[in-house]
């Protein structure tokens, strides 16, 4: 067996995210047939020690308390940002310049200027051969993957409704703690960066068309939250919010589509619920991330008409995306295996020269619709139309 | 066993609504102990040899072919109107007008004018003891019926969403003939006052609030429709659509909580689909018409928090809204079922002398919703404000 | 429009079952063209008070206390036994031998020896042209009905595996109250009547098979209840229970298949929990009576393999068994409507001059089953052979 | 961050369950705290080729071809048996003669006498440490360790019923195509073993109960199916099937409950259908692992009884087993994190010096039910005690 070549990741992040990519890379190459194995070559925290203990665990082979000193390593081809939002655009920038790969977590940036300032970095680079990609994850999910290449293969006709929430419930409880993710300067938004995000990112995968108009509700329903009492982190006191709990938009795709969005972190019960159907003249789709085995596909009944009805695929099939290389039908899949997936696409890409998908041009795109959303909720529910 | 009280019924129209409400007229007083005996007294319509097949067929002793016939007889106590929505105003004002009590298929009317000048003229009549109904029958299933009662007992905490779609399909496919329901001049509007005043109704009965304002987007996808080649209603040429397929909008409630609404016949597979769910700070409900025997609670856990999930309820206990009345737990009930409970309701309340719900003040407040949806559809996707 | 002729109906019991057919009489000619129009022309009760009230209720025109006189009226053509099950032989043989048609609840008798009378005596009254059907109401399920063509079309190829349980909970509590129910002399058994009955008749309704051994493990949990305190019936002390609570066997059928059947009142949660599946060589049925208008089909897949799947097919479009007399797509029928489509049945075979089916000897079909299943518990799990 | 003690594998196999394995010998280290970390030594396999590409792509430091050679390794602690059920006796036989701890993949042996054999050897070997698991895996389903601890507690009351199948369909094809699994020499027994060995051992794990007796049908629906074609694994004429396509058992519990079980290949439409519902005097649980990380749970209602129904848990909490160590709530898991699971149990007795569960003991359980089951069969369903 010939050695395959390495690509030296440098990750900047430890925590929820961090731990899901470390993972990813460490199972990759165990899985999936890539051009590139990837050698987890150093994390980098600003807590030395518990960098230190991340690595030790993970598997990294090296820490740095620096990004840019990350970066720099000469032993490092691609930077992995798992950091908070306010982050994303300073590191990416910097690495693309020195001539590195980047993976970004979503959403790419907290504001429209980052993300554009992030996406001409990303083009002035790929001409040396730098690959940039968001992390929207959720593209992975084997039941969408499939989804995309039914609506791609014309299976749903014309297509007429696009319906999609992201349902969490963690502050639903107006007791619940303060935390920087409700802070506009560290987070950028709430609900609508950390899950409206994804879903207008499936929206365009799905069916391939553009958002071109939205017109959106907010709502902070507590707005004011303690802090857990950790003297670090912000004390014991109150913390104001100042980020967004829920938001609810209307919109238009280019087709002439209707389209709805809901994202929220107060919907009681709901742990992970995200939830998009698509319905064209031909067909539907419907899929639930709480459920992420399944898909649910309607064909319009020909002859056979009378028989017709939502069909259950369960998506674990050697044909569908990403399965051949898992295990026998209906052994399912997880969350983190989205990242696995994505690992898998982004070597792939950067193995073959090619540009990987979703590009920062993706996440440019989603940060145009999250900016307009915040503009129509910001003017009483004015139309906005996504430039 | 001492005879009980009869109350003729004159019903106006014997098509899809007439069929039902002559079933409910039937089946009622054998379900249910009411005050007042339902008697099929006479059936109006306008082909008097079908309507005298349908009053053989449903049991009502006597035909009329002309609405204000039907009004002047001594032995109807109560109209009920089952025709198309431009006949609701006059044939209920008249029949107000002349003392009669008056159930009236939803929506209200066409226009706001219209269910203005019958909340008037319910308002003038209900001195002399005329009662007036607005034939909302989704609140009469027993689940939604106890999503109610457990909202009004907050097991909710305090309401932070409303999400409601009512989804059908009979449009989905581009080639479905013209028919009156697709002529603004009779149908008064297309999926929204068809479905979307149902789901409004119930945004309104479930939460015990106001819709304070919305922002729609509409769609008419195909313009144009053949008819289907009956001589009678219009031939076989091409017809132009000129209401709605579809509307999709947001509100807020005067809560502060967020709602969305959508209503469509182009959901490819969707059948008969309106969905409901509430979330709270404590809990949320969850409704699916496709399963009304059904109903979904989520209860936050308290120390038992880690077996919390949402919940099936088979709604067909005894202890359940009217469900003492019907079979054992488990032996479920079908739509046709949603009017006998409503006219159970209305003989009692004639019977006892109250004001039966939804009134035509509640089928007016619906009706300006649908106003100001109509109002923000053809103005950009504005706000509008209900009021 | 011609009179329809009439057919005088006569009905013993007027309790549960009672009840649902009494619904059922009088909406059949409401909902269905039938060749007869049922006229309800005597209800018959030991106690005249509580047959008069009921006949009041429900629009008997007559009342009686003797089951004799009720057979030997004139305008009675039709005796419909709803009574407890030592009353079915005795009733039946004596209605066949006047001439009367028959419709007989479910199960056909209380033991073997009763059901080869009944049975031999509608084969001699066929002579007469009078006609003897079994009440298993569940065949006019339209999911199974539909469910029952599937199969006889060969669309599961060669059938495999049948597996069918009847779960309810009215027993699970150890403190619920002693009946008749569970009293051998006058229930004949327990579960094993009551609800396996169902799933043996459903078992070769919809395979067109037949059971040719079982092997059973029965159990009575509680073996002695309490009477609820009514001296009428019993007291208020304790009582033996003589039945099974529940019962749990495995079978053959001619073909080859395997089946597995279980009937309990102690399953915690379950209310009506009839569950059936099928599975072919080429696809797969599922139901659940909770879900009565729903029918989950899978057809294994060909090209097209990886997208197959379970299909929820909603049972409510024209094309289905007795659905184009009802409403539109997606308005679901109740429990109650089995009855309604069983009388339309019963109602055409005797117009058609033709045998209704289940017939007599489908009932005694059952009964060698059940007969075998005792048999088998009360050896030791022996395996029996059906005769 | 002190230096962990590491724990030598040795892995005999390296297909379907190899791969598994060795995911999770890789995993479990990064996602858990586990007093000894697994080092992946070497793994052994008749195909020095193949057995090096797998060494190669999973992380194994070295490879042999002969399973004694890997016993006697000194690098190797452990030995891992992922081979075929003809090689578990012999392998884990002499790995534990020689002091070596063993991990035996299920079901334990193909016949009951080299199960007692594996549970004497193991017997012997504890008394120096050595500990011997074997490899049901569905254990540490979060949702049935979950289940387990409920039913422990009592929350079920008195167990009534159990009722498990364990559905596969990838021989509903009669034309699929030969394999070494469908021969008794080879595997043992076909859909008993491979399935209904986890259906028993769930059913005596999730009761703490024993089963006494069983009553079983058996079939092989297709009796010669063709090999494949490949020359090395038996050309491509036919071949005889020697083990069962399909099981069906009644059961009893020492408790006095019914159980029923059933394990095929031939479900069509159901690719790992293993469901399991216990059913007691206070409440219910269901399982099905196509949703592995759900759990139904029914308590019987009190004052409150109205509301009880069957509730979803979604499986996701730190408080449930294993969930701490993984992501946020409602980010679900995969079937292969089950083997994670296990490996992080095995360690973590080993570490403490205690006996891992489920131990050769409860293996040797289980085939002691499925030796009945298969006596039971062979003698005509007749019911067979277990001993």
């Amino acid at each position: 067996m010939a050695a395959r070549t390495e690509l030296g990741i440098g990750m900047v992040g430890y925590a929820f995210m961090g731990r899901a990519h470390s993972l990813a890379w460490q199972a990759v190459s165990r899985v999936f047939d890539v051009p590139l194995v990837p050698r987890l070559a150093a994390v980098c925290g600003l807590d030395e020690n518990a960098a230190r203990a991340a690595a030790g665990r993970f598997g990294w082979a090296a820490v740095e308390t620096d990004w840019r000193a990350l970066i720099a390593r000469e032993d490092v081809d691609l930077i992995d940002i798992c950091a908070p939002g306010d982050l994303h655009a300073p590191v990416a920038v910097a690495a693309l310049a020195a001539g590195k790969h980047v993976l970004c977590e979503k959403p790419l940036a907290n504001t429209l200027e980052e993300a554009e300032a992030m996406n001409a970095a990303a083009d002035a680079a790929s001409a040396g051969g730098a690959r940039a990609m968001t992390g929207f994850n959720y593209r992975r999910v084997p039941a969408l993957a499939l989804a995309r290449r039914l609506v791609a293969d014309g299976r749903l006709g014309v297509l007429r409704h696009l319906r999609a929430v992201y349902l969490q419930d963690w502050l639903a409880d107006p007791a619940a703690p303060m935390t920087w993710r409700m802070q506009a300067e560290r987070a950028g938004s709430g609900a609508l960066g950390d899950l409206g995000a994804h879903i207008v990112d499936l929206a365009r995968y799905l069916t391939g068309d553009e958002i071109t108009g939205v017109s959106a509700l907010s709502a902070t329903f507590v707005e004011s939250r303690r802090w857990p009492g950790d003297p670090e982190t912000g004390g014991s006191g109150p913390g104001r919010v100042t980020v967004d709990d829920a938001v609810v938009f209307t919109a238009r795709l280019a087709s002439g589509a209707l389209a709805s969005f809901e994202a929220t972190r107060c919907a009681a019960g709901r742990k992970n619920g995200l939830r998009i159907e698509l319905n064209g003249t031909a067909g539907s789709l419907a899929f639930d991330l709480e459920r992420l085995n399944e898909l649910e596909l309607y064909e319009a009944g020909a002859g056979d008409g009378d028989l017709s009805g939502f069909r259950r695929v369960l998506v674990t099939e050697a044909a569908h995306p990403y399965l051949d290389a898992w295990w026998p039908p209906g052994h399912t899949l997880g969350w983190e295996h989205t990242f696995t997936h994505q690992a898998r696409d982004l070597l792939t890409a950067i193995g073959n020269g090619e540009q990987p998908r979703p590009s920062f041009a993706d996440g440019l795109a989603v940060q145009r619709v999250l900016h307009a959303v915040q503009e129509s909720a910001a003017h009483g529910n004015s139309w906005e139309s996504v430039k």
